[in-house]
Formats: structure tokens, C-alpha cells, sequence
């Protein structure tokens, strides 16, 4: 399966006072890019919670290398790591989208859940869409 | 009633690039003052969401007059400006613990709410303590 | 002058735990509804302020109408309700792009400050963007 | 050197609609937690910041046990799990104050940077609290 690009521009309210994107932020976009990710496989995060699917975050990992400034346009690339019945990885890279300059590589581990946040299995018509065998 | 005062260290993710505090985080320290007040009154906000009476905003404001700076502690000063049993309105005085430097004074209107967000008469064993007569 | 409309999609990170978009994000919205604005002029907020032409938030205010969801896209429209050299009042209405519910109205007030954030007049070549005479 | 504890109070403004905290807030607590253990050394931040020494972050990373709720009391304790001249690497573990259950766990790696932003060796008279030698 491909990566899936989506982009944002950086708000001011995202800014620190060291000038450049506070970094717990590029954990709200890489939410933004799996999202997107989902929607570009046909599926709408929000219809799988209302039918009763959470994906509950077990990690988060972020290694900065360059940071976001304020205004600029952030293309976030989102790709699905490793994916089986009762998990998913999902990767995802930052770059500034004029120049192409990389800002900050991700991940986050996410297990399956009911509506009562234990986990449970991903029902068989999802796995399809995130490379999962029935 | 007495007005109700509680204390926070501003937070770095609370500056952006100009160095002082986001403007939109005034909003979220009321809250947090709007709730110490509920707690100052026996009462714990959460208890009431869970017995479901939700407070729902429907105005804020807020007037800046001396910018919160990072690891600053602030004091938020909050009392009840207005109350009936189907509205409640809160007031709010922001400043520096330290120097009582005027940051920032507020208000915000709520409305009470059932768990289907639908207006909802406060119940009247809530009402002594926002001084609603019965 | 006309208003111009940006949109944006709502995320995860912006609901709380009502199922609802926490209302301090609409402040942070009326930021994003702002700087499309001075885009729409041909102005870029950022290059202002490495000219040393802040817009210090003065007042923002909010009133509430219809709660905004996850994933919803919003529609801001921002216009100016009020120019002169020295302060700038913006309006904004949010509204549901798919369905047209109106979600809210706003108003933010400014002052123009130098790189000392003291106040300072807005140089005329900007005037015009902005309805101001010169 | 010890760990360093520090408390707070979740937030409304940190929940979202799964009903618990945000996972990226988490990120947020952890920057309370050092600013604390900073401070427990006699250092305040903002203090080593004024006179140019920055802490860049590169890199952050949170495995999430159990979800923190709405006004419960967060207990963070921090560390330092590795420090020399030009990096400090943090470790973190949140609890909930009242009844010890296990949140999160998280670690933060930083770099030692000038005001331009560039690396630079932390000065000497630094190094002892955070147990970097000479």
C-alpha cells in the first residue's frame, strides 16, 4: 500500500517563544495525517468510531531534525508500517511543502478497541483496507 | 458569594513567537478557575457532568491588558456574575501571583444542559451554591 | 472591503470529552480566518512582523451556537468591522461548510505594536489593505 | 540525582471525545515535569534561556497505559537517564496521584543550542546539576 500526502499550514497558536513549532504538535499532525490516510482508503475515522471501532494510541514517537516556522505549508506523508487484527503502526514523515525540507519523522501504535476501550478485533471488512489477511 | 482564586505556572506550549502567552489560552485558564470555583463550593464539575447536568458555553470573552509570560504563575480570580436556573455566567480576573499585575479580566455564559446537550433547568439541589434562589 | 472564507477540518485533538469542539479552538480558528484575510490583501502576517508590525490581540469574544464536530470542515469567514491607524476590530462567522449550520460568531480587537510590543501606528503603505484613510 | 515529582490537575481543554486525555497532552506534561526538575535544581529555565542556552528538543517518545481522565490529578516524575555537554536525555513516568495507577512513561532527548539555534556545549557551571562531569 502507498503513502498518503496531506498538507496544513502552520498556525501561530502551534508557535512557542523559541520562534519555531512547539513540538507536541507534530503529534496533533500526525493525527491529522492518519486521517487522512484513512479517508484516502475510503473509510471516515469517525464512522469507524460510530460503529464502535477506537484506535487507541500506545505510542507516540517523534525525532525532530528541522524545525516548522509559522505560515509555512507541512506535507505529511502517512503509510501503515506493520498492521494485523488487533494493531496497527503507522509511520509518518513532515516536510516543509515549498522546499522540501525535512522536518520530523513519526510513529504511533495503535491497538483496536470496543466502545468500552478494551481491545477487541478489527471486523474482516476493514483489514482490507490496511493490508491486513482476513 | 465570594469570588474563588486559584493559581498555575504558565506552561512553554502556552507562549508562541511573540514571546508571551497565546491568546486563546486565557480561555482554557478559565475554565480551569471556573472549576476551582465548583470545587470551592463542595461541588465537583465532573460529578455533575456525570450526573448529567452539562455546563455548555455559549460566550466567552475576554479583555487582554498585560501579556502572561512563560513560568510566570497566574492567578485567576472567579466569581458569579449572573445566575438563574437555566443560566449561569462566571467573571474572571487574571494576574501575576508575583508583582498582581492585571492580565487579563473575562467572562463566560453557560447555559445548563442534559446529556443530550438539550437546555435543562439546573436541578434545585445545585442551586445554593451559584445563589439561585430556589 | 469583502470577507473572505478559509476552511479547515476539525481534529481529534480539537473535540473534548462533551463529543464537541473544545471552545477556547474557535479563538484559535478566528486566528486562522485572520491571516487567510490578510493573504486575500496580498499580505502576509509574517512578513509584517519580521517588519516589525505586530497585531496584539486586545479583546476576543465568542458567541456560541451550534457545537462544531470532529471531522466536521468549517467554513470561517473574516471581514474588518473596524479600521484606523492605530486598531483593528475583525468579525467572523463559522459555519458548517457541508450543511451551512451556523456555528458561531466572533469579534477580535487589536492594537498595531512595534518589535517592543508598545503601540505604534500602522505605516500607510499598509492602510489601504485594510479600508484605513491615509 | 533523584527523580523529581510534580503534580497537575487535568484539564477540560485536555479530554477529547474518547472521553479521556489527548494523547498528545501528554508530550505537553512531560515539558511541566523537566521545567520542575529544573527547578529542584536551583535552575529555572527561563533563566538559562534569557542567557542563550537552549534546550532543543529531538526527539520525544510516550507509551500509554491507562488513559488519564478529566480532573484527576496527574503525578509526573522526572529524571535524567543520560546527560553530557551537548545533549540531556529525560525520562518521565505519570501516575495518577490518588490511586498510583500507572499512565505513561516517556522519554525526551535535547540538545544544548545557542540562541541562533545551532548546538553549543552546555557552560560548565551547568554541568553538576545535571551530573555531567567536568
Amino acid at each position: 500500500m502507498e503513502s498518503v500526502s496531506t498538507q496544513l499550514r502552520v498556525r501561530y497558536a502551534e508557535t512557542d517563544q523559541m520562534g519555531v513549532v512547539y513540538h507536541a504538535n507534530y503529534i496533533v499532525w500526525m493525527e491529522v495525517g492518519r486521517v487522512e490516510y484513512f479517508r484516502a482508503q475510503g473509510i471516515r475515522y469517525r464512522d469507524m468510531e460510530q460503529e464502535g471501532i477506537l484506535l487507541v494510541v500506545v505510542e507516540a514517537h517523534c525525532r525532530y531534525h528541522s524545525p516548522a516556522r509559522y505560515d509555512e505549508e507541512v506535507s505529511i506523508r502517512t503509510w501503515v508500517e506493520e498492521a494485523g487484527p488487533r494493531m496497527i503502526r503507522f509511520g509518518y514523515e513532515m516536510t516543509d511543502s515549498l522546499t522540501g525540507r525535512h522536518l520530523a519523522t513519526g510513529e504511533t501504535k495503535h491497538i483496536f478497541c470496543g466502545p468500552d476501550q478494551k481491545p477487541k478485533k478489527l471486523p474482516e471488512q476493514y483489514r482490507p483496507n490496511f493490508g491486513i489477511a482476513k
